[in-house]
Order: structure tokens, then sequence, then C-alpha cells
């Protein structure tokens, strides 16, 4: 305890008993931490929450340090109506440090001092302020804590001159029931125009800086994920849970990867289109098995102004049950086929797990394409072109590697008749992830919405009767903005992203260097010109080019901020450098710096720019392929598993093995109690088609049930 | 009246007292016919609607014929459950035409005879069946109307054969009140999925063709719109009211106009991305002026599954305040500035008037950008930049001619400081329709969302004060699908579509012609190659050419089919053409033939296309040079509008007047009993950007107040 605390402590004559426990710089570990000691006086928890009300961008806020019980909850809300302050929300991590020295996880009551007394107020619980009770409080360091009686915190903040309100929380939690400050409800952060759900923000923020990221990849995956997102300037965050924005960054991608499907599916007659959003009720419910899935999901429209509406009408999940009544009035004989339609558009599936940005989110955009066939065959080719454009999707334009495969029965899309995927993998996790799915629906669904023709081949006594008739062969398939999440996740590093050149929306960026306050400005403009021109250079030749001459951030701040978006190539380009004729040009990838001619740029940027392409995907492919491993006895299954890779099994392809294996790779973590792996199961997530890259399958038994194996079969923990 | 019918009625008895009248092919005309003639005996009339129940593909419909008193209403559901049939639907013109040799309009009681009693059944009302009242039923015909008792009406269907079901309709309409079995309320047709209204469908289809349009433009231009959008493949009608599909051919034209804009406004550093559909409710209604316009049609999503929302969330009728909270966070400081982002979405407002394709739709497709700047200037120059870019989307790509101009005060975008518009106009009915706005916000928005900056021209004793604030200058900018509306208003004819090239999803089209059943194969062979040979020559030199080598259709069926569809070229090859070294092109637009050298046609049709655009374009630009004239006297003001045309007036520009306007020229019109002449009154377009165009407004006054005049201003009826 500093003594500058013990002093302020002991001039109020408040008998402080400090313990020193091991670091803990978040709540959770703090809780734990006094939990694990074993002589503690019996005490109550102080939480310390600190706002920020709404204030004008010409004003400094005045924050507001909310003192009570861990166990007490009332409504930021609530607060701010009682103090008569407008939108509490929860205050950055920036201005807690800058008011209170402090961080959202360790501030504390005695985080206010005589210093820094006139910049906070303090909304003070009277069951603390009036309490007898030992509260365990913060003494403004991680690893040390005083138990101090409630009156003694009221005590010790009435001393230090900052202005204080007290209030009886729990008749401001009975009035304003939500949302509740310090429940325990998990959600998102939110943008600073709407107040995040207190005791969300558990992430270990060690050292908050403004710019960069602030955990490592390896230690803190989600929040640096989120953090990778936000200040990489890909997406932000939105005011309706499970919704974010897609700034241009990310959308870039999109738009590179629509402009390479939609050129290889106009080469095979697929067209463009666009169906409504709403579903009636009627229509989507109209293929029991296939909206079994996603029933609890959909979003209804019941109102429209003040009106209600007759009759709700759903937003789509998905297009099947839209489309499908169209196909039957549009396909009227065999020359109608192929009907092959696809659109880009969004849906909704509002899901009330966690979400995710990109990778579980309540609206997403997608390409949906469906088409119906005269025969098995002409679809089943299809079906597979279509998995080759997406695995190509990953591999070309994301650099990311997947396994092409058919899911299992248990796996495949509901009401299909099989389902081809590619399957990604999250090495940081050990998880795997769907990439994009091309199912043949088979005759499923034209049977439910009798889309038939005229059997051309039938015989001729067949003709116009039942036995005549020909139910056309669908497939529906789809690949989502999913897809950037997962490019993210696998390239990304602790500096941020990491962008595949074919999809960076600024592969190159020139800054100028080595322009001191000395040096003169005709030296400047000359940098800088050459800059703008070498970029101008580049752009005509068809590199996505930028010259960063903003004159007020230093190149130092230039390169962190190039990095965080992920940019693949950074050009510097000073004085020495052009003199010299060459300019020292940085992969992001790899760190590694090459010299290349100033004359030559043109001629080996959009080279080097392909060696990185290429590169990415061959560190990623090596990684993955490491994390594939061949397992034929059930004993190493978990234990591989754990160790954050996929398995292959020579498998039985039973569903109730399936449920088996399951069951038991998620079990057997939790006897092993090793905290940090994924207790949930093993899924199968493809019968992989490159078969022969693994020995024959001939006399092999599944290790889980000991059946015949049928096929290789690739098993993980998975998004 | 026939001797066949005259022979039926009079084995039964029955006198028939036939009147002859005016040709009436509709029931409107027929009623009025009715009404004219002076010495009919008092009667009432017979209705008679034809259904359609729900029937196996593989089996032949049996239509449903009822006939009931033009009064009497009953849903087609109760009829239906009394039948025990399933999903009654209007009958199609083709069924109605196959088993009773009538129309929808023509069909009546006497039109089921011993021949096609075996292929319908009826349902009888009980009111008419028991009835001793004379009652008016169309004789076969549709200039003859024969007045029997009901009873007689019953003995006569009963004399057929004809399976007779008896009803008592007014005990089915009062168990079942809706929908009304020819009540009058409009709808739009539904999809062969969904039973349309019956009652919906009364437009003068004279003569129902399989294929083609069955209504002139001129005279039914609704119908016609209906028609040719459908007929022409560019879209269908779906079955959540006020939503439509966009098939492939509309969807193409989106396209190409996605493209075009894209590129420009790339170019000067705009940015695509995507912003989620939904928004809270607290977002939405923050800023009151502009919110008021869209609330009654804002569509609210309440539910997820089973569960209720703790709060709606609106889908966006547009994206001011869904993006401008995230615009006063991401902009700090004014070298964050200009911020220009766009989005292609679809947005909803959930109108309650009756809809129309791509005019008034519940959802629609658009664009919306949304900027902020520094200043003012940089603001209006990008205004403008966007507004000539949306006159180019119009003129150069739909060859729509437009008038780009100011929207009034009364006009413009709530919420904004002023509006620029480009308008269109729809010679057929005289109405102008707006094509695309860009607005100037000025600083309306971004004092209510507080996005704002340092000024950097601030006094140096202003800064960090309110007074050194500067709040940013926006625009909004948006252009929809309705331009595809437009462009089919202005071009189609009564063969169909006519598309302008350059957005024309098959440009060219080649059909093998002259290739009888005599003709050798090796001949037939050889046309065929030479149309598809030219096809890929032309598409190789990035023509959208298609050859049409279906062979179970018939030249002249395939001429008729890509001219509903609006395909600007048709080349006719036969073996003659082939011998000649030359083959016959055929223009959609002007239905011209010009014979063009095999050999020339990939130099000759790329000019001849570009032609074709141009002149499409001059023909609608001189068409509403004409209909834009200038008024200086009140006098002129309706008169002119009534002549299908706009008007351009020396206007005040004061509200009240622009009030008085709209007033006087729709009473106008009412007491002049005009009944073709649409009866609103005329608002103000715009204030044309070209004032230039006519002579000087100095001295002149508004014709309607008298009081000084400022500019020209367009003046007109509109969609």
């Amino acid at each position: 305890m500093s003594a500058a605390l013990q002093a302020a402590l002991a001039s109020l004559s408040i008998e402080a008993a400090p313990v020193t426990h091991t670091a803990a710089p978040t709540h959770p570990e703090w809780t734990a931490a006094l939990d694990a000691l074993s002589d503690t006086p019996a005490h109550r928890r102080i939480k310390t929450l600190v706002f920020k009300p709404k204030t004008p961008k010409s004003e400094t806020p005045i924050p507001v340090v909310v003192v009570s019980d861990d166990a007490t909850t009332a409504s930021s809300g609530a607060i701010g109506a009682a103090l008569k302050l407008k939108e509490l929300r929860l205050a950055a991590p920036e201005l807690i440090t800058d008011s209170l020295q402090a961080t959202k996880d360790d501030v504390s009551p005695l985080s206010v001092t005589s210093e820094n007394a006139s910049r906070v107020r303090v909304a003070l619980d009277a069951a603390v302020a009036e309490s007898s009770d030992l509260f365990a409080v913060r003494a403004r360091s991680s690893s040390e804590t005083v138990f101090i009686p409630g009156t003694a915190v009221a005590a010790y903040l009435a001393s230090t001159g900052v202005q204080i309100d007290t209030l009886a929380f729990a008749d401001l939690a009975a009035a304003a029931p939500a949302p509740a400050a310090g429940g325990a409800a998990k959600s998102q952060p939110a943008p600073k125009t709407k107040p995040a759900l207190p005791g969300a923000e558990n992430a270990r923020i060690a050292d908050a800086e403004l710019i960069g990221i602030t955990v490592r990849k390896e230690l803190d995956f989600p929040e640096w994920y989120q953090q990778v997102l936000r200040k990489g300037d890909m997406l932000d965050y939105y005011d309706v849970s499970g919704c974010y924005i897609l700034k241009p960054l990310s959308y870039f991608i999109w738009e590179s990867i629509q402009e390479f499907f939609n050129e290889h599916i106009r080469s095979i007659g697929v067209q463009n289109c666009y169906f409504p959003m709403f579903v009636s009720s009627d229509v989507l419910e109209r293929e029991k098995d296939h909206i079994e899935g996603f029933a609890p999901e959909v979003a209804w429209v019941t109102r429209a102004g003040k009106s209600d509406l007759e009759k709700p009408v759903a937003i789509r999940p998905t297009s099947e049950t839209v489309m499908y009544p169209y196909y039957a009035k549009w396909i009227q004989s065999h020359r109608d086929l192929p009907l092959r339609l696809n659109q880009w558009n969004s849906v909704v599936r509002w899901e009330f797990k966690h979400p995710q940005p990109f990778l579980r989110t309540r609206e997403f955009l997608w390409q949906e394409g469906h088409t119906a066939h005269l025969t098995q065959e002409a679809a089943h080719e299809e079906v597979m072109y279509i998995l080759e454009l997406y695995r190509r999707v990953y591999e070309e334009l994301l650099a990311v590697p997947v396994v092409p495969g058919v899911k299992s029965e248990k796996e495949k899309f509901a009401g299909g008749l099989y389902t081809t995927t590619v399957e990604g993998f999250i090495p940081t996790t050990g998880r795997g992830i769907q990439g994009g799915t091309s199912h043949g629906l088979g005759q499923n669904f034209s049977r439910m919405f009798d889309i038939s023709v005229q059997d051309p081949k039938a015989r001729e006594e067949d003709r116009g009767k039942p036995e005549g008739r020909l139910f056309v062969w669908q497939n529906s398939w789809g690949i989502s903005t999913r897809s950037i999440g997962v490019a993210v996740m696998v390239h990304g590093d602790d500096k941020g992203l990491v962008l595949p050149p074919r999809v960076a929306q600024t592969q190159v960026v020139f800054i100028p260097c080595g322009l001191g306050v000395k040096v003169a400005q005709d030296v400047k403009d000359k940098v800088n010109d050459a800059c703008a021109e070498q970029a101008r250079a580049l752009r005509d030749a068809g590199v996505r080019a930028h010259a960063d001459l903003r004159d007020n951030y230093s190149p130092g701040f230039k390169f962190n901020d190039w990095e965080l978006r992920g940019t693949p190539l950074r050009i510097e380009v000073g004085p020495k450098d052009i003199a010299s004729g060459s300019a020292p040009c940085i992969r992001r990838d790899t760190g590694e710096r090459v010299s290349i001619a100033i004359d030559s740029l043109v001629a080996d940027v959009p080279k080097l720019l392909e060696k990185i392409q290429r590169e990415m995907f061959e560190r990623a492919d090596t990684e993955f392929r490491e994390h594939r491993k061949v397992v034929t006895e059930w004993d190493d299954f978990t234990r591989t598993l754990n160790s954050k890779c996929h398995v292959i099994i020579p498998w039985c392809e039973e569903e109730a093995c399936e449920d088996q294996i399951k069951e038991r790779s998620a079990r057997t973590v939790e006897t092993e109690h090793d905290e940090r792996a994924p207790s949930m199961g093993a899924k199968s997530l493809c019968i992989p088609f490159d078969q022969d890259a693994y020995p024959s399958i001939e006399g092999r038994s599944c290790p889980q049930c000991g059946k015949a194996a049928k096929r290789w079969t690739m098993f993980g923990r998975s998004y």
C-alpha cells in the first residue's frame, strides 16, 4: 500500500487491514484471488463502475464513479435519472485512466484522491455508506486489498472533497428493472452512443493504449479479435445487439469475393436476381423439416407504423421456401431447365447465443444460389463446380486453406440429399469452421413444392400421367461474410490485421520518412512528390497504392496505423532513398524488409504482392496440415483434440457413433480438469474428398465403435 | 343470339328477351351498356366468377363457375369449404377459355353447355336459383344480353348436365367475412401459389392471348404496365403484398447502374460499406422532423421465434439516423473529413397506398450515399456531381430524359437544407416522376447528432471552446430500382418491353429462319452453326449476343418472345442470307429492318446498338420537350396539365402559393367532368437549373398569385 494512501487512511483513523495476493488485474481474477486467501475476515466486496454522462463535445466530461456492493444491481438509467444526468454510459478506458489513473478493473473508491477529486463525482450506495460490515476494496494496486467498513469508505471519499451523491441503490433497482448495472449479463461492448451493459467487459486489458492492439492473440483471442476488427477499421459495433457495421475495409473484401464469384457463375449460366426479404408464414412453414432448424431464430414483422399487420411476415432466414413456389410456376417444361438463379442479399437469424462479428451475427450478407436441373448428374456437377469456387475464394483470395468434403448425414442441410463443404481451421483455438456449403437437394423440395416437368424420356403411354412426370433435381449453395472473419482470425497478428494482397483495399502505402524539422521545405516537397508519383504509377499499373502524405502524423504513427489495417506492403521513401534510387519495402505479413529500386517498383511490386499472397497461403496451409492428425485409436482422440488439432479417423459413418464421439470427447476433457481446453465435444466436420491422402481404408475399423470403417473423416471442435 | 342457345332456351320454355347493346367486353362496360339502355325490364344482374381449386399438376383442373347476384358477396374460402375444395383461386384466362370458350369478363351461366358441362362444375347462389326476379345474363356474346328469371338460370344449368351445388351465399358471406368474393377491394393480382382476391381483375382484357400483351399501352396503361413487366420477364408478383421478385432481366439493369455509379463515385473517393438493416426505436426517433415523414410506414420486428423482443426494432426506411451516430464517433478531427460512404441495400417503407411494381413497393433496392464535409462549398460540389451522375444514369444508360433542378421548400427532403433532383416524365399519363435526389443536408443533422470538429480556422482564443467547434456539412443521395420502372414506362410498346442497348441483358439475338420441314438437315446445321458462330464472335467483341437455337419453337414464336423481352436487335439468319452474305437486322425500337453483311456484323452491330441507344433517347427527349409548356397565364395552367403536359411558370416560390396551385388545378378538373384526366392537383416538380432555356424572369409575376416571380419552375401531376 502506498505511503500516500496509508497516510490518508490513518488521518481518518481508518483501520485498514491490507492483504497481499497474486496480481489480479481483472475483476474475476480479483474475486478468485480473494477467495483463494484463507485468513481474510468476513467481508462483502465493493464494485466500482465508471460512467460518462452525455457531454457536449466542447466540454470535458465529468465521469461518475458508482460505488456499490458487488451484489447490488441498479440500472445506469435509474442512477442517471437520480443524478439528473443524461445517457450514462460506461466510460472508455482512456477516460478512466485520465481521470482516476486506474483501469476499469482495478478502479476503486480509493482511486479517488484529493488531487483528482475535482475531475470526477461519486454515486455511493447507501447500503455501503451506512454499513459497518467490512468491504474488500482494491488498494490502488492489482495485488493489494484492504478490508474496511462501509462507513469508512464513505468517510474516505468525503475526505477527498469529491462530490458525493448517496443513493439507495436497492430502491433504484426495484424501480427500474433493466438493464442491471453490474449484472452478470454478457453483452457485446457497445459504441459510444449507447451504454454497454455494465459487467460486460471482463477481458484482460493490461496496459490501455489508445491505438494499438493491447492483448496478445495467443493469450486472449476473443478480445484480440474484437480489437483487431475495430482498431483495424474493419467493423464497428452497432446498437442493435448481434448487428455490426461493415466498414469499407471489410466491405471491399466482400466486393472482391462478389466480383470473382459473379464472373465464374455467369460463365456457367447462373443469373443474378432479387427476391423479397419478407416471407409469409404459410410459405415459410411449408417445408417442416427444413424450417424446424430456423424457426426459433426467425424475426417477425408484426407492425407497420402504429397498425398491427393482419398476418405477421417473417424476414427470410434463407430463401428455399421463398423461391421454390415460383420455381414451380416458372418451370413448366424440361426446356425451362436448368433454372439457375443467385442472389446477393442479407438474411436474418435472430440467434440468442453470444454474437460474434462475422461469425455469428443476426443479420449477415451472403449469396444464395438456387438451381433446378433435369438430371441428378447435371445437378451434382454444379454442386461440385460451386464448391470448387468456394475453395478458390478461400485459398486464392483469402489465402485461407480449407478441406473440401461431404458432410455426414447428421451434419448435412436439413431437407437436402447431401451437403458438400469447405472446412477451415483457426489455429489459435484449434477449432474448425465451416467455410461455405453447396447442397445437393435431390428431389425433396421439388416434391414438396411440386416443381415437375413432363419427363422427356417418359414412355409414350405414361405421357400426361403421374408416371410420366419428373421432379426436378435441385441445388442450393451459399457463402457469407463469415469468410472475412475467418481470414482475420487466421492471418492477423499482435500488430493488427494482416490482409492478403488480392483482397486488400490498399495494397501498398508510401510513407515519406526522414523529414525532421530541420529538413528544408524543398526536400520535403521532393519526397512527398516522389511518394505521390510512385503511388500514381503503381495505380496506373493496376496496384491499389496510396501515398500517406498527412503532415500531422509522424512516420511511426503511420507505420502503426497501416499495420493495424493490415496493408500488405509499406514503402518508406526518404531523401536518402531518393538519392540512392531504391526504397525499403516492408512486408506486413513477415515484417521482412526488401530494398527495391524506385525505377523498378512498377515491375517488382506486383510480383512481390503475389509472392506475399502465395506465402501467406502456404504458411497457413502448413499450419493446418500440421494440425490434421490421423488417429486410429480412441485413446489418442481427445488428447489430439486437446492439442488444438483436428483428427482424421477411419469412420463407420453411423449417426449413433457420431453422437458417442461428441459425448465422449467432451466428457474426457472435464475429467482431465484442463480448464483451458474447450469442453465441447468433437463433431464430424467433413469426409474429405481427397481420400487418397490417407492410407487404404480397407479392413480398418472405427476407433470409437469398432465397426467397419467406410471413409476417413475429419473430426474436430468447431465454431 | 346463336341458334344453338336459342334452341336450348326454347327447349326449356324459357322466354328470353334478348337485347343488343354496344360491344362491352368488360364487366364495367357491360354494366354501363345496360344502364344506357332505356327500355330494359326491371332486373338484377348475374355475376359469374370462375375459380380453380388446388389440383395436382398431373391432373386436369375442374374449374368452379360461381354464379350469384352481382350484389352478393361470399368468400372464395367459404365457397371452397362448402364444396370441400382446397385453395380456390381465380382461374387463369387460359383455363376459362379452354373450359368455357369465354373470357372472365363475358363468361356467364349460359357459357356452360352440354358439350363442356363435364369439364366444369357450378356453385349457384340459392338467392338466384330460387328467385323469379329477372336477371341480366350475357348471351355468350359481348353485345347481347338476355333477361331471364333466376329459376330459369337454374333450369338452364341443370339442362346441361353440369354438376351444380346450390348454396345460400348470404349465409356463407355472414359466416366468413373476408375476403369478399366479388367485393370491390383493389389488390394486386397474385401469383399462382396464392389466391388473388376475387373482384380484383377489372382490367380491359379484350382477347386473351397466351403470350403477347393483350391491352394497348395508350388505352389501359396500368394493365399494360403489369403485363409488360410479367410477360416481358422483368418481374413476378409475390405473395406478400407490395413486394415483387426482380427477375434476371431487371436485375441486370440494376447491376449495370451499379457498375456505372460505383466507378464514378470511387473516382471521387466514396467508399462502399454496409450498415445493419435494423434500427433501435431510440435512434430512429431521434430526429423528429426527419422521421415524421417515415413513421407511419416503418415496419417493426417485435418477435423472434416465439419470444417477444424486449424492445421492438425497426427496419430502416432510410439510414440517416442509423449512420449518423457513428459519424459522430468516427469524425473527431477535420482531418477525418471528408467522410464519404455509400451502401447498396434494401429499405422498407410499408406503404398502405396501392403498390406498383418498381414505383411504389414496400421493399426496394437503392443506393444511399452519406457524406460529411468541412465546408459548405465542398458539400455542394458533391451534391451537384452526384446529381449529374443520376442524370447520366437516366439519360445515358436508360435513355430516359430528365430535368435536373432543385426542389421547392415544400417538396425538399425533411430535415435537409436543399434537395436537388432529376425529374422524369411518363408521356402516356402525362405525369412526372422523381428520378433520383441528391440532398444538401447542411448542418441540421450534424447539430442533432453532434458531428463536429475543431474548426481549423478558429481563432486561437476560441480553440477548445464551443465557438471553435464546427458542425460538419452533410449530404445524402439516393437512386432506386424505381428507375427501371420509369424506363419500362417510357420505352415499352404494345409488343412488350423496349430495352436500351446499354442495359439490355441480351443485346442481340440470332434466330435461324427459313428452315421448314423440307429443308435438309445439313442446311439446318449450317444455319444453326452460323447463328452460334456469329453470336460468339459478337460476344468476343463485347456484345451481349445470343443464338436462340431452340428447335421446338417456330421463328415467329421466337420473334414475339424476344420482342416481349425488349431485346434491342434481332438478326434473322436463313439459308438465303448465308448464300447472299448478309442478314436482316430488325430494330426492336422502331421495327426498322436493315441488312448487314455477315462479315461486318462485328464491326457494325456495336455501332448500330449505339445508334439505337442514341435515337431512343432523342425520341423520348423530344417527346418530353414537347410536353413541357411555358405558361404565364393562370387560365392556361390546368388546360395545359390536362393535355398531359408539364407547365413551366415564372413562380414566386412561396409555399402558400404552391398549396393554392395544387388545390386550384385539382378542382378545375372536377368541374370539367373529364373522367380520363387525373384529378390530382399539380405539384412543383423542380426549379430547373437551366433557367437560360427560358426568357428573362425580370419583371414577371406569378400567374397564380401575381407576386413577383423568382425563377421558372416546372409544375405537373406526378407519381
